[in-house]
């Protein structure tokens, strides 16, 4: 059996994969190979762990029966047609995903970059800053996406009393199912939090900032093509927004051109939200569970139809 | 009617208190006297808002009726013996507080002073940062005190999942009675939150640094005198703690030659805990109510005994 692993794991993650498979298998590391080596290896995969890029695909591997993504977002494969069983790492980055949010927000409402700022100085500002401090409890919240990352963010809100709205077309979790009844509910609301899949092309548009709450809050831990990323930086820029958490941005990573590297009401989290101490080991043993399962037949963790979307 | 106000009120807020009593009323600003003056009105003060310096009571105010504090402890004035009525701020700045604490610790969590420190720089480390990050989400905790603010980190700290005890020698909303009890539980935990008040001097002790889970995190937003400092700072020094999260220190302003100031794996808060928008407002609508309910003979909002303590 010849297993293929994409994932750039490290050479300790590469020796506990090797002593964990029986020695029958054939495990190659892309990491370990380069050139004809790597063309070759690819497509004699049977089995793969992580994500190529997806023009390789183009010569789809023929004996392919089973490939574990190690994100949890699939957009950029869903038009790939395979015999293969695929499955993706599911709600594996909600938790940390979400944290990131909340923290950010709450890094936001209660001053935290001008206090980090301060500390590198060794200033004392103390008082003077409290009253330009706001509070995330009982604010009036929606949340774009109603999918894992979307459902953790909602749960942590909880202990702050917010008032939390989700969108979806047709999740019943969510309250608002159309662009149309969001705009209507977008005056009033303090915060808007985007956890949305990259299907939905600049769906955070113009007129969308447009409707928002003078003052309000923007935060997006969603794909980073699902923001309007000029209209945000005009939103800012007039005025009309209080500021924004951006864990993406459309062009990562971010370009120094862009105006939202100094934008003191901006935090940038650069794409770390989903990451945490023991990520490459998670999506290690999340292989190696779904490999058993598929081997015995059963069915896989986070099984997904490339072609249904995210 | 004699009224004293201490409190460093605005202009505008002065403007207001002016137009919200009756013209029977005798309205005198701290801010707006000084020298004899001052001395002369303090003493004839009927009524108080604010906390004047303890030993401005060496001679308490004979006619004094009614006295609205502006923070929630009251430590230093315990040993006065009054016939006048007392409130204090009670649960005013208990969710500001608790939101610098979960938003410190988050920040703490998901690395946000170096994220904010790479964007003054203009410098992108997106994924190199991500094996840093660790999670609030199910750990284990222990809140010191019970009271408003340590109730309100409880509430906001449920939607993450985590195992919270509070500790309170009497409390029955905590689960810890004793320090033993509480030395005994510290090897287990993740993350210790003081939210306690100045009557525990150094209760957070060397023994209680030493008692601690190696790696965890300590953040407090308690008084600053009741952290031994020292034992702090040598249990972050050598590497016992993974850092802290301080929004007290035992001097306030900090000392510039503090080493907390460099130190990467502390957040300085600065005391703005309690801080937000409308803080000063929030504080005149009390003492109003509160005045109300005094001179119609009713109960007062967050009356205190001094002589029990906080």
């Amino acid at each position: 059996m010849k297993l293929f692993i994409y994932s750039p794991l490290d050479e300790s993650l590469r020796s506990f994969l090797r002593s964990a498979l029986p020695a029958s298998v054939q495990l190659v590391f892309r990491k370990e190979l380069s050139g004809n080596a790597l063309t070759e290896a690819f497509a004699e995969a049977e089995i793969i762990m992580g994500n190529p890029p997806v023009d390789w695909f183009a010569q789809i591997p023929p004996h392919l029966t089973f490939w574990q993504l190690d994100s949890a977002g699939f957009n950029q494969y869903q038009h790939l047609r395979l015999e293969a069983q695929v499955a993706n790492m599911g709600d594996f980055y909600a938790k940390p995903c979400a944290e990131t949010m909340v923290g950010g927000i709450l890094a936001f409402y209660r001053g935290l970059p001008l206090l980090v700022k301060c500390q590198e100085q060794k200033r004392w500002l103390g008082g003077k800053i409290r009253p330009h401090l706001d509070l995330l409890s009982n604010k009036k919240i929606i949340i774009l996406g109603a999918g894992s990352i979307g459902q953790a963010v909602k749960q942590m809100l909880e202990g702050f009393g917010c008032a939390v709205q989700m969108t979806a077309r047709r999740n019943p979790q969510a309250q608002i199912h159309t662009f149309d009844a969001l705009l209507e509910t977008l005056p009033e609301t303090d915060l808007v939090i985007n956890t949305l899949p990259g299907g939905l092309d600049k769906y955070v548009s113009a007129a969308f900032f447009q409707a928002m709450k003078p003052g309000s809050l923007y935060a997006s831990v969603g794909r980073g093509n699902t923001t309007d990323e000029q209209a945000l930086i005009q939103a800012l820029q007039s005025g009309k927004l209080a500021g924004a958490v951006l864990d993406v941005t459309e062009q990562e990573p971010l370009p120094e051109t862009s105006p939202l590297w100094e934008m003191e009401n901006v935090i940038l989290t650069q794409h770390t939200g989903g990451g945490f101490k023991v990520e490459e080991e998670g999506k290690v043993q999340l292989f190696l569970r779904n490999l058993n399962k598929f081997l015995a037949g059963e069915p896989l963790e986070n099984q997904i139809n490339l072609a249904q979307g995210y």
